[in-house]
Protein backbone atom coordinates (compact mmCIF):
# COMPACT_ATOMS: atom_id res chain seq x y z
CA UNK A 1 0.00 0.00 0.00
CA UNK A 2 1.04 3.31 -0.95
CA UNK A 3 0.98 6.64 0.86
CA UNK A 4 -0.04 8.26 -2.08
CA UNK A 5 -3.22 7.33 -0.94
CA UNK A 6 -3.46 10.05 1.00
CA UNK A 7 -4.43 12.36 -1.64
CA UNK A 8 -6.46 10.18 -3.18
CA UNK A 9 -8.66 11.92 -6.05
CA UNK A 10 -11.17 9.68 -5.84
CA UNK A 11 -11.41 10.77 -1.54
CA UNK A 12 -14.48 13.43 -1.62
CA UNK A 13 -16.31 10.17 -4.07
CA UNK A 14 -14.84 7.97 -1.48
CA UNK A 15 -16.48 10.21 1.78
CA UNK A 16 -19.76 10.49 -0.12
CA UNK A 17 -20.45 7.00 -1.21
CA UNK A 18 -19.23 5.14 2.52
CA UNK A 19 -21.06 8.16 3.91
CA UNK A 20 -24.42 6.76 2.12
CA UNK A 21 -23.44 3.41 2.79
CA UNK A 22 -23.31 3.85 6.59
CA UNK A 23 -27.31 3.07 7.12
CA UNK A 24 -28.95 -0.02 7.07
CA UNK A 25 -32.40 1.42 5.25
CA UNK A 26 -30.22 2.75 2.19
CA UNK A 27 -28.32 -0.51 2.11
CA UNK A 28 -31.39 -2.13 1.85
CA UNK A 29 -32.56 0.18 -0.72
CA UNK A 30 -29.55 -0.50 -2.98
CA UNK A 31 -30.34 -4.29 -2.60
CA UNK A 32 -33.78 -3.72 -3.61
CA UNK A 33 -32.41 -2.01 -6.81
CA UNK A 34 -29.62 -4.52 -7.95
CA UNK A 35 -32.78 -6.34 -8.44
CA UNK A 36 -33.91 -3.46 -11.23
CA UNK A 37 -35.21 -0.31 -11.57
CA UNK A 38 -38.30 0.69 -8.88
CA UNK A 39 -40.37 3.58 -8.40
CA UNK A 40 -40.45 5.12 -4.40
CA UNK A 41 -43.67 3.72 -3.35
CA UNK A 42 -42.49 0.59 -4.19
CA UNK A 43 -39.15 0.91 -2.46
CA UNK A 44 -41.02 2.20 0.67
CA UNK A 45 -43.47 -0.92 1.15
CA UNK A 46 -40.77 -3.15 2.77
CA UNK A 47 -40.45 -0.14 5.76
CA UNK A 48 -42.37 1.09 8.75
CA UNK A 49 -41.24 4.74 6.68
CA UNK A 50 -43.02 7.17 5.04
CA UNK A 51 -42.40 7.48 1.29
CA UNK A 52 -40.85 11.31 2.33
CA UNK A 53 -38.61 9.46 4.62
CA UNK A 54 -37.58 7.20 1.40
CA UNK A 55 -37.41 10.26 -0.54
CA UNK A 56 -34.53 11.77 1.84
CA UNK A 57 -32.64 8.53 1.99
CA UNK A 58 -32.75 8.33 -2.20
CA UNK A 59 -31.49 11.97 -2.46
CA UNK A 60 -28.74 11.16 0.11
CA UNK A 61 -27.80 7.79 -2.65
CA UNK A 62 -28.38 10.07 -5.62
CA UNK A 63 -25.87 13.04 -4.09
CA UNK A 64 -23.08 10.33 -3.68
CA UNK A 65 -24.00 9.07 -7.28
CA UNK A 66 -25.13 5.22 -6.28
CA UNK A 67 -28.30 5.69 -7.73
CA UNK A 68 -29.78 7.86 -10.86
CA UNK A 69 -33.89 8.69 -11.10
CA UNK A 70 -35.88 9.36 -13.78
CA UNK A 71 -36.74 13.08 -14.13
CA UNK A 72 -40.30 12.30 -15.24
CA UNK A 73 -42.17 13.20 -12.24
CA UNK A 74 -45.14 10.51 -13.10
CA UNK A 75 -43.47 7.00 -11.73
CA UNK A 76 -39.47 8.74 -11.30
CA UNK A 77 -37.76 5.04 -11.27
CA UNK A 78 -34.60 4.89 -9.43
CA UNK A 79 -31.87 2.40 -10.46
CA UNK A 80 -28.58 1.42 -9.26
CA UNK A 81 -25.40 3.06 -10.47
CA UNK A 82 -22.55 0.85 -10.69
CA UNK A 83 -19.11 3.02 -10.43
CA UNK A 84 -19.06 4.61 -6.93
CA UNK A 85 -19.76 0.58 -5.37
CA UNK A 86 -16.87 -0.15 -7.83
CA UNK A 87 -15.08 2.51 -6.49
CA UNK A 88 -15.78 1.45 -2.58
CA UNK A 89 -14.99 -2.33 -3.67
CA UNK A 90 -11.34 -1.14 -4.92
CA UNK A 91 -10.70 0.95 -2.04
CA UNK A 92 -11.38 -2.02 0.06
CA UNK A 93 -9.30 -4.50 -2.22
CA UNK A 94 -6.32 -3.13 -1.31
CA UNK A 95 -7.02 -4.48 2.51
CA UNK A 96 -8.11 -7.79 1.36
CA UNK A 97 -3.90 -9.00 1.67
CA UNK A 98 -4.31 -7.81 5.06
CA UNK A 99 -7.12 -9.10 6.11
CA UNK A 100 -6.67 -12.81 4.78
CA UNK A 101 -3.38 -12.98 6.78
CA UNK A 102 -4.47 -11.68 10.10
CA UNK A 103 -7.71 -13.44 9.92
CA UNK A 104 -5.29 -16.87 8.94
CA UNK A 105 -2.97 -16.08 11.75
CA UNK A 106 -6.54 -15.82 14.11
CA UNK A 107 -7.17 -19.57 12.65
CA UNK A 108 -4.15 -20.65 13.56
CA UNK A 109 -4.29 -19.08 16.84
CA UNK A 110 -7.74 -20.59 17.24
CA UNK A 111 -5.99 -24.23 16.15
CA UNK A 112 -2.76 -23.70 18.78
CA UNK A 113 -5.21 -22.71 21.77
CA UNK A 114 -7.69 -25.78 20.74
CA UNK A 115 -4.34 -28.36 21.25
CA UNK A 116 -2.96 -28.27 24.84
CA UNK A 117 -6.45 -28.53 25.79
CA UNK A 118 -7.12 -31.39 24.57
CA UNK A 119 -3.61 -32.66 26.74
CA UNK A 120 -4.72 -30.57 29.48
CA UNK A 121 -6.33 -32.44 32.34
CA UNK A 122 -8.13 -30.79 35.40
CA UNK A 123 -7.12 -31.11 38.78
CA UNK A 124 -10.67 -31.25 40.05
CA UNK A 125 -11.99 -34.71 38.69
CA UNK A 126 -15.72 -35.28 39.01
CA UNK A 127 -15.54 -37.36 41.80
CA UNK A 128 -15.33 -35.51 44.92
CA UNK B 1 -29.37 -10.85 -4.01
CA UNK B 2 -31.60 -11.77 -0.98
CA UNK B 3 -33.69 -9.42 0.22
CA UNK B 4 -33.35 -11.22 3.67
CA UNK B 5 -30.27 -8.54 3.58
CA UNK B 6 -32.91 -6.79 4.78
CA UNK B 7 -32.65 -7.81 8.67
CA UNK B 8 -28.82 -8.43 8.57
CA UNK B 9 -27.61 -8.60 11.83
CA UNK B 10 -24.28 -6.99 10.87
CA UNK B 11 -25.82 -4.17 10.29
CA UNK B 12 -25.26 -2.28 13.11
CA UNK B 13 -21.06 -2.66 13.04
CA UNK B 14 -21.62 -2.07 8.86
CA UNK B 15 -23.14 1.25 10.09
CA UNK B 16 -20.37 2.37 12.14
CA UNK B 17 -17.71 0.76 9.48
CA UNK B 18 -19.18 2.61 6.78
CA UNK B 19 -19.29 6.01 8.95
CA UNK B 20 -15.60 5.59 9.78
CA UNK B 21 -14.87 4.98 6.41
CA UNK B 22 -16.50 8.46 5.04
CA UNK B 23 -13.36 10.38 6.12
CA UNK B 24 -10.36 10.88 4.10
CA UNK B 25 -8.03 11.04 7.28
CA UNK B 26 -9.74 7.83 8.60
CA UNK B 27 -8.72 6.61 5.82
CA UNK B 28 -5.14 7.57 5.71
CA UNK B 29 -4.53 6.03 8.88
CA UNK B 30 -6.13 2.87 8.30
CA UNK B 31 -3.65 2.91 5.06
CA UNK B 32 -0.58 3.79 7.31
CA UNK B 33 -1.48 1.33 9.87
CA UNK B 34 -2.03 -1.57 7.17
CA UNK B 35 1.96 -0.91 6.90
CA UNK B 36 2.57 -1.79 10.97
CA UNK B 37 1.23 -0.59 14.16
CA UNK B 38 2.02 2.88 15.08
CA UNK B 39 1.87 5.85 17.76
CA UNK B 40 -0.16 8.37 18.20
CA UNK B 41 2.56 11.30 16.80
CA UNK B 42 3.35 9.19 13.92
CA UNK B 43 -0.32 8.61 12.96
CA UNK B 44 -0.39 12.67 13.57
CA UNK B 45 2.86 13.39 11.60
CA UNK B 46 1.81 13.51 7.53
CA UNK B 47 -1.51 15.66 8.55
CA UNK B 48 -1.63 19.35 9.00
CA UNK B 49 -3.74 18.29 12.47
CA UNK B 50 -3.00 18.40 16.10
CA UNK B 51 -2.53 15.13 18.05
CA UNK B 52 -5.84 15.55 19.92
CA UNK B 53 -7.89 16.09 16.68
CA UNK B 54 -6.00 12.64 15.58
CA UNK B 55 -7.10 11.20 18.71
CA UNK B 56 -10.54 12.23 18.14
CA UNK B 57 -10.68 10.00 14.70
CA UNK B 58 -8.85 7.34 16.12
CA UNK B 59 -11.65 7.14 19.01
CA UNK B 60 -14.24 6.67 16.12
CA UNK B 61 -12.14 3.90 14.65
CA UNK B 62 -11.75 1.90 17.81
CA UNK B 63 -15.71 2.37 18.50
CA UNK B 64 -15.90 0.78 15.13
CA UNK B 65 -13.86 -1.91 15.87
CA UNK B 66 -11.39 -1.11 12.86
CA UNK B 67 -8.34 -0.57 15.14
CA UNK B 68 -7.28 -1.63 18.68
CA UNK B 69 -4.89 0.41 20.93
CA UNK B 70 -2.96 -0.57 23.70
CA UNK B 71 -3.93 0.58 27.23
CA UNK B 72 -0.28 1.37 27.99
CA UNK B 73 -0.27 5.22 28.02
CA UNK B 74 3.28 5.32 27.49
CA UNK B 75 2.99 4.36 23.87
CA UNK B 76 -0.71 3.86 23.09
CA UNK B 77 0.25 1.83 19.48
CA UNK B 78 -2.95 1.57 17.40
CA UNK B 79 -3.08 -1.89 14.94
CA UNK B 80 -5.54 -2.15 12.44
CA UNK B 81 -8.28 -5.04 13.17
CA UNK B 82 -9.40 -7.36 10.35
CA UNK B 83 -12.97 -8.31 10.55
CA UNK B 84 -15.00 -5.17 9.91
CA UNK B 85 -12.94 -4.53 6.93
CA UNK B 86 -13.39 -8.20 5.76
CA UNK B 87 -17.54 -7.90 6.35
CA UNK B 88 -17.48 -4.03 4.69
CA UNK B 89 -15.92 -5.78 1.80
CA UNK B 90 -18.13 -9.10 1.71
CA UNK B 91 -21.28 -6.70 1.48
CA UNK B 92 -19.69 -5.31 -1.01
CA UNK B 93 -18.75 -8.75 -3.05
CA UNK B 94 -22.74 -9.08 -3.53
CA UNK B 95 -22.76 -6.05 -5.82
CA UNK B 96 -19.72 -6.92 -8.13
CA UNK B 97 -21.52 -9.22 -10.66
CA UNK B 98 -24.10 -5.90 -10.91
CA UNK B 99 -21.41 -3.46 -11.36
CA UNK B 100 -18.75 -5.47 -14.02
CA UNK B 101 -22.39 -6.29 -15.70
CA UNK B 102 -22.98 -2.75 -15.99
CA UNK B 103 -19.65 -1.51 -16.23
CA UNK B 104 -19.53 -4.24 -19.34
CA UNK B 105 -22.49 -2.92 -21.28
CA UNK B 106 -21.44 0.74 -20.39
CA UNK B 107 -17.89 -0.39 -22.14
CA UNK B 108 -20.24 -1.98 -25.09
CA UNK B 109 -22.37 0.97 -25.42
CA UNK B 110 -19.33 3.10 -25.93
CA UNK B 111 -17.24 1.00 -28.69
CA UNK B 112 -20.90 1.17 -30.16
CA UNK B 113 -21.06 4.95 -29.86
CA UNK B 114 -17.23 5.11 -31.64
CA UNK B 115 -18.40 2.62 -34.36
CA UNK B 116 -21.56 4.96 -36.05
CA UNK B 117 -19.61 8.19 -35.78
CA UNK B 118 -16.67 7.21 -38.42
CA UNK B 119 -19.94 6.27 -40.83
CA UNK B 120 -22.28 9.23 -40.17
CA UNK B 121 -21.99 12.70 -42.45
CA UNK B 122 -23.38 15.48 -41.25
CA UNK B 123 -26.57 17.12 -43.22
CA UNK B 124 -24.95 20.15 -43.21
CA UNK B 125 -21.51 20.87 -45.23
CA UNK B 126 -19.22 23.09 -44.32
CA UNK B 127 -19.69 25.12 -47.15
CA UNK B 128 -23.08 27.02 -47.34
Amino acid sequence: MELTGYQNLTSRRLDMTFAALADPTRRAILARLALGEAPVNELATPFAMSQPAISKHLKVLERAGLISRDRDAQRRLSRLEAKPLAEATEWLADYRKFWERSLARLDDLLVDLQKPKKKKRKHKSKKH
